[in-house]
């Protein structure tokens, strides 16, 4: 598939060490590479903490910070920190001798840049104090941590003969940046640059990696084959997975080979190649995990920016038109279409979209229609009036301006049109609303939609999460701070960037027209059980509805059946204050609920297995939806 | 052994239904009974939510609050909800009708009480709605939540001969607890009425109670036996646990027995009886799980309440005496007492108690002696003065204002004494301090103390925790705040609500005068692992020291080698910012650092195991001491 935007993926070369700078740059440059990674200090300077006499002055340490401008330093650098050293060594003077050398190349990284990019990397799991010295201490820029995809002992014990299988349980890279993430308390600073192995883990293993933040791929000389012309190509299985990590997280390349074999340059050109061959624009780019606050249309007067949105929907509206029109054929039989007129009500109607719609429906079906539209928003009703005395000229459409739930027509519907449907379902109040409006049904009229359900499934999101855990906090702020404001919200989001724990399950259905004796009570509480298949964390749920327009018409978000080419929605993002550590096999108890008070409604949920949370949003505290 | 005090635990009579109110508190108090505990609605009131006519209007749904003054329902009633629902009952119209029934009564509790009791009763682990519905939404007054001592169902099993021992494994009723306190997120409103059953637990398992909020011991008259005077009494497992919880929570008593039997007021005498012949005045009582900032005697200046305090503990300064003792005796040959005069230093002179001890050593041991005392504070100073112008009046005594790290005496010590020790040894910075003194100490001088050491162990401690947790809320707000300006800090508490998790290891050791090459570094990380032998919550650690001052004389506040009778120091409480919920077994790694830069010393603490937790107070941002 041929791409139709150029991107070309950036390619940084690693160095093992640097000794002229700027010419290093250079010659990189001629490959392609827009950068170069190297140790932030130079080898070649001695550096002591402890003994005279560099212990009581400070002295040259490192090149000099004059060899580039500060541009360069921030664009044409990734500098390395923390090589060779070990802050978790048992033996005190080690520790102690890492912790002084990496805080001063810290000082120094801090010296030469503002936000750029930092390197470090991670070889155990045992990195407690490494995430304290330099994980917790960042506060700007972005450390990018080398991690294995596979722990490199397995590559090794499998050429041994005399390690047998059961010995071969090693520990996975995964659960080293895991622990040094934990411990530096999700700092969003820190991102992760995957260093992709001969090896390649189960395809779970791999999953769990798109929960989190990774920012770089590591590609290593040595896992490239060579290709019958004679170039470096990856295995089919590496090129897949560079490709969905690019287009997941767009991540930019660390090349680590040989700079002097003189090849540099074709790497480089393959990772472009298959990058660019396998790319395609996502219609929502843009979007990507940048959380947004729900709507509350009901509450909220929507802006003319947001109608325009979703009624440039691609398939939206023709599949509203396609179940008014069954509506209609399976309402007016074939001899009355011509003498009977059927009475269609869209509730709700904005700018519109939904009576075009049912003004085609009738004009494709033959079937005579009179179409009132309910709509509350007087901005909207500037539009909809404006429709009517210039383009809807045949009085077949009549405007009623007020709450749907109030309103009192002349006339009751045989089609009830609405879409008041969030990305979970009920959350904007479809069923509030519509368990008003129905009483303007006719006995066996038909409301589209006729039913909504909302999905719902565990969740691992690094970067939304952070958005919403660091909401509350003052970027200059040394305090930790979570608060339910943010909490404790339920969130829209485009989620690319995350890890599905497990498969989505059914929460809670509405049925429209309702039938259930009055009153009717559209307060939910449903407890769902959920498993983890391999070791994990959880930060939330990602929600999901999908509603039936009329018989088998229907529009969805959940992921199994997504309607094809559906812009509308994104998913929910529903945060816990505290991420939950997941064993493989936990099973995990979500409760939830949907609440109504008068003039209210909203979520609660907490998970009982594996551990035991607060209720979340106890009494709409963080998220009240208002009525 | 007679009680110094009277103390009268009051005794409240549990009844199943009261239909003349006034007149069963007037036969109950007959008894000794200072209140009844009866359920808030009458139950000859109907109540109906979903069907006319009572859907639709409010109707008496219990007896009038004009049967009572407000002072009475407040102090001889304990109002009980809840009876008989089920708010977590799969069936959802029996759910939603307990929910409505159990709002109505707690309404009708919050318009006759503003901070009484509320009694309600756990009878199963799945209790999430429940919580949710009562346990989140309780904003003021108390809800003793009754939890039997062990699960009534091993009473009934253990009579079947069809049960085998495997089968028995039934839940223990502190999850019940547990799990009802975890989703309410620890509200503080929240309190336990334990009810003791005949069955005796594990006595792991009672210790696990004594972290939790325990309010209310209730007492059924069918654990009772009858002694040889026909008068009913406890069986001696039951008696100690009594006395053991009157004395950790000053509880009262609930009693359930039948009221037409006559012999209640036997039941009370007896309760009264064994809690008043057991009682013994704790010399620390009105300090019990108070949080208090630790003192930073070095940055801030001590005030006159404060010396008064600590110079009035009774052991604390005989020990310093002593030791000075012992070192005057090992320096000073026999044959030179009358004719040497050792020198000694008091290092942070406060008030003077230390240069009392030295006095009375030299005139114990008839040792000549010369004392310098040097003091900051000039508050104390005042003191000093006054002390050698008007008491010690032999010249000995010479005062030297000014900080202990910088003074230049005119000669070198023999003894260099101070007291400089925090509940954690070195959280005053006496490893600071001392380190800068010792340079006035002669060659083979003696440094009293000479060693101390810290000791820690995980903690469940609700109340303190709860402290910490809540200080950062405004009460009147619904948000939930958790910061690390609370939540990252540590504290001093005389700690009886706790349950201790483990035995104590020790963590830091100091020895004066320190012999370390120069540079010395008083900066510290330990990682000790401890182990959870019972499924539980950890909120925290307590911390403890010990120092020697010489030889074998030694002061402590660690449990298990505590020193009689002083008081001078609490424990430490060191919280975490959320509960860690532990499974038997399971491993607790924690990390420990003693930090140290230009002008301040912290400390900093995570957990690796069985999960991974932040930081805590990274960089000191929620709690550094001061240089």
């Amino acid at each position: 598939m041929a791409s139709e935007h150029k991107v070309i993926p950036s390619v940084s070369l690693y160095l093992n060490a640097a000794c002229d700078l700027p010419k290093e740059i250079e010659k990189a440059a001629k490959s392609n590479c827009s950068s170069v990674t190297v140790p932030i200090v130079h080898w070649n300077f001695n550096r002591e903490f402890v003994r005279e006499p560099l212990r009581s002055k400070h002295v040259q340490f490192t090149r000099s910070d004059l060899l580039l401008s500060s541009s360069q330093w921030a664009h044409k650098v990734i500098s390395r920190i923390g090589d060779n050293l070990d802050l978790d060594s048992p033996i005190d003077h080690i520790r102690k001798q890492s912790e002084r050398t990496i805080r001063q190349e810290m000082s120094f990284a801090e010296h030469l840049l503002q936000t750029g990019y930092l390197y470090t990397r991670l070889t155990k799991a045992n990195c407690t104090n490494f995430a304290r010295t330099v994980g917790c201490a960042l506060a700007r820029g972005t450390l990018l941590v080398e991690v294995p995809l596979s722990n490199p002992k397995l590559t090794q014990n499998s050429w041994r003969r005399d390690i047998g299988e059961e010995e071969q349980e090693v520990e996975n890279p995964w659960h080293w940046w895991n622990n040094f993430r934990m411990h530096a308390d999700g700092n969003a600073v820190l991102k992760v640059a995957l260093e992709l192995t001969a090896d390649m883990p189960a395809q779970d293993e791999i999953y769990r990696w798109l929960g989190e933040p990774i920012d770089a791929i590591v590609l290593s000389s040595n896992i490239f084959l060579t290709n019958a012309n004679n170039y470096p190509v990856l295995p089919k299985a590496h090129q897949l997975l560079v490709n969905r990590l690019f287009r997941t997280f767009g991540c930019h390349f660390i090349l680590k080979a040989n700079p002097n074999n003189g090849h540099i340059g074709n790497y480089v050109d393959y990772i472009r190649h298959t990058i660019q061959q396998n790319y395609t624009r996502d219609p929502a780019q843009g979007y990507e995990d940048y959380l947004q606050i729900p709507l509350q249309p009901l509450y909220d007067n929507l802006d003319s920016v947001t109608y325009e949105v979703f009624e440039n929907d691609p398939v939206k509206y023709i599949l509203y038109q396609n179940a008014i029109e069954q509506a209609l054929f399976d309402r007016v039989p074939e001899e009355e279409r011509e003498t009977k007129t059927s009475i269609i009500m869209v509730v709700g109607g904005g700018r519109g979209p939904l009576v075009r719609a049912a003004l085609n429906a009738s004009k494709t079906t033959k079937c005579k229609v009179k179409v009132y539209v309910i709509e509350k928003n007087p901005n909207a009703i500037v539009t909809l009036t404006a429709h009517i005395n210039e383009l809807w000229l045949d009085g077949k459409v009549e405007l009623i301006s007020t709450d749907m739930r109030e309103f009192n027509p002349p006339e009751k519907a045989d089609i009830l049109v609405s879409e008041l449907l969030g990305s979970f379902g009920d959350n904007e109040l479809s069923p509030e609303c519509l368990d008003g409006a129905q009483k303007h049904l006719k006995e066996n009229g038909i409301s589209i939609p006729c039913q909504s359900t909302s999905y719902i499934n565990p969740v691992f999101a690094s970067k939304v999460y952070n958005q919403a855990r660091t909401a509350e906090r003052n970027i200059h702020s040394k305090d930790r701070i979570i608060s339910s404001r943010h909490m404790e919200q339920v969130y829209v989001a485009y989620q690319k960037n995350s890890y599905h724990i497990d498969d989505p399950q059914e929460l809670f259905q509405f049925v429209h027209p309702n039938k259930d004796t009055d009153p009717i009570d559209n307060s939910r509480y449903k407890t769902i059980q959920f498993r983890a298949s391999i070791d994990c964390v959880m930060n939330g749920f990602t929600g999901y509805f999908d509603t039936v327009l009329y018989k088998d018409i229907t529009l969805s978000i959940h992921p199994f059946t997504h309607t094809k080419g559906l812009l509308s929605w994104f998913s929910m993002f529903i945060p816990l204050t505290e991420p939950v550590q997941l064993k493989k096999g936990d099973a995990i108890m979500l409760h939830f609920w949907r609440c109504v008070a008068t003039h209210k409604v909203w979520y609660e949920w907490c998970i009982s297995e594996p551990v035991k949370t607060h209720v979340h949003n106890f009494d709409g505290r963080g998220h009240p939806i208002w009525q």
